[in-house]
């Protein structure tokens, strides 16, 4: 239906984990008069949106399969979106493709992102030109500053900053980058298991007094065109039963999905959501 | 029953949180011919065999008549020992005597030891020799090498090293100490839930293959007479069930309670326990 321009858009390859973000970024670049062709990431990509984009269901270990359909399909930008869970090496089966990539590197040295970092420039070194999502769907990045029309009290801001400070430091060792705090208390750490899945959990450390506040930072050398943090209705909705008062969401450095749906919706629910800086932006040592 | 010597030992006072540390210390007390006074610390100490010595139950908060009672009965020398997991500030009820503190440093900016340093602080303030668990119980300390008789293999070595690297970052913000590593990925890490808690968790996260490594640290500015990290056979057991292969321990900065204990039942399950050491302990910048 989007017929082409006097200058079209490159063709955009879309490799999709869970959740909606794939979709939507399939959706606004169709808008915007681009062709995208999606590899659904397979055990991993469930929306079903996504079944009326042309494209291949693939294993992540199929690294040649989907670079070359990618290829003969003539991707020239390629953005990598949604939840993957990094799967064991038994579990990725690699291709000889696949393999080759992963032997660079050792099974063994790869943190959460070493994986994701390795598949970027991989794909850069194949001719791709890798673009982040928030390229393309520009109201996904968080800005600085309260986002609704809910205000964090002062103590809402100081465990929002404490657990950025906590996640930022977290990053540095390429793990999960993100946490709960309740009045200056870490509830918990977010590793493998997903924020929604640690929202859950610090239900049960919760303490007396004022509720806590879901904290979502990206690492300190994140590329921001691989996997942002993002969070969406799921997890507001989480923070919300767990008993939290708002999130606070590194600005710059992570993303809103359904971000108008979200707002409004914290908006009733009485919670905050809020674009924060670290306090630091610079060299510490400096003061 | 120990008569006082020419030249006895001071009178030890033991602030008593949970587990089976506290009355350890006690009996070794006493058998090394030296009076203990034990203040129970309300819902927190939980062994029965405490009973036995002479003491008060007191509230976390109660300040003053912990200091009080301390003083009363002659204690010269004073050991913190035992889990406490930290309330909320409506929950501790702080008497005068321990709102004061807390004002001083104001709950807000507390980490997880804040609030312990700050004890230890009063206490050494108020005339007593702050002692650490491992001075009195010398065989808690964990020393570096292998322990038992199983010994890790590579990837088992390479989990736990990386485990190390992520639980002392974790340490610089003043969070948990622990995590479980599996085949590079960090399963979980270890916030309020407590050290049982978080390795029953990582059997929902465990990949397949090999399984995973338990790694407990201590925070890299730990004062070492404070609640250093403890593991005992209850931890050994849930490792077991979680199907990790082992358990990585700071050298020097984590104890064992019941070392021969411990030691004996993972080699009977098959399960390595071993000391280890950052592997930069200089200047990371000096290579």
């Amino acid at each position: 239906m989007t017929a082409p321009q006097d200058n079209p858009l490159p063709k955009l390859g879309i490799i999709a984990g869970g959740g909606a973000l794939p979709a939507r970024l399939a959706s606004a670049a169709q808008t915007a008069g681009r062709a995208v062709f999606v590899v659904k990431l397979d055990r991993h990509a469930d929306d079903p949106e996504l079944d009326q984009y042309p494209g291949i269901t693939a294993r992540l270990g199929a690294a040649a399969r989907i670079l070359d359909a990618m290829r003969d399909n003539a991707c020239q930008d390629v953005v990598l979106a949604g939840k993957v869970a990094r799967p064991s090496f038994t579990a990725i089966r690699p291709d000889w493709r696949a393999a080759k990539l992963l032997m660079k590197v050792g099974m063994k040295a790869l943190g959460d992102d070493g994986l994701l970092r390795l598949v970027g420039q991989e794909l850069e070194r194949e001719g791709f030109r890798l673009v982040g999502a928030h390229e393309i769907l520009t109201d996904l990045a968080v800005s600085e500053g309260v986002l609704g029309t809910i205000k964090p009290d002062d103590q809402a801001l100081s465990d929002a900053r404490h657990g950025l400070r906590v996640a930022r430091i977290l990053g540095q060792a390429d793990v999960g980058q993100g946490c709960v705090v309740q009045q200056g208390l870490v509830l918990a750490l977010e590793a493998i298991e997903g924020t929604d899945e640690m929202v859950r959990r610090s239900a049960n450390y919760r303490r007396d007094g004022v509720g806590g506040v879901l904290v979502k930072s990206s690492k300190p050398q994140q590329d921001k065109r691989l996997d942002l943090p993002a969070i969406g209705l799921t997890t507001l909705e989480e923070a919300h039963k767990a008993g939290l008062r708002g999130i606070a969401l590194l600005a710059g450095g992570t993303m809103i999905i359904d971000r108008s749906a979200v707002i409004e919706r914290a908006d009733r629910l009485g919670m905050f959501v809020i674009g924060i800086r670290p306090e630091h932006d610079g060299d510490p040592e400096n003061d």
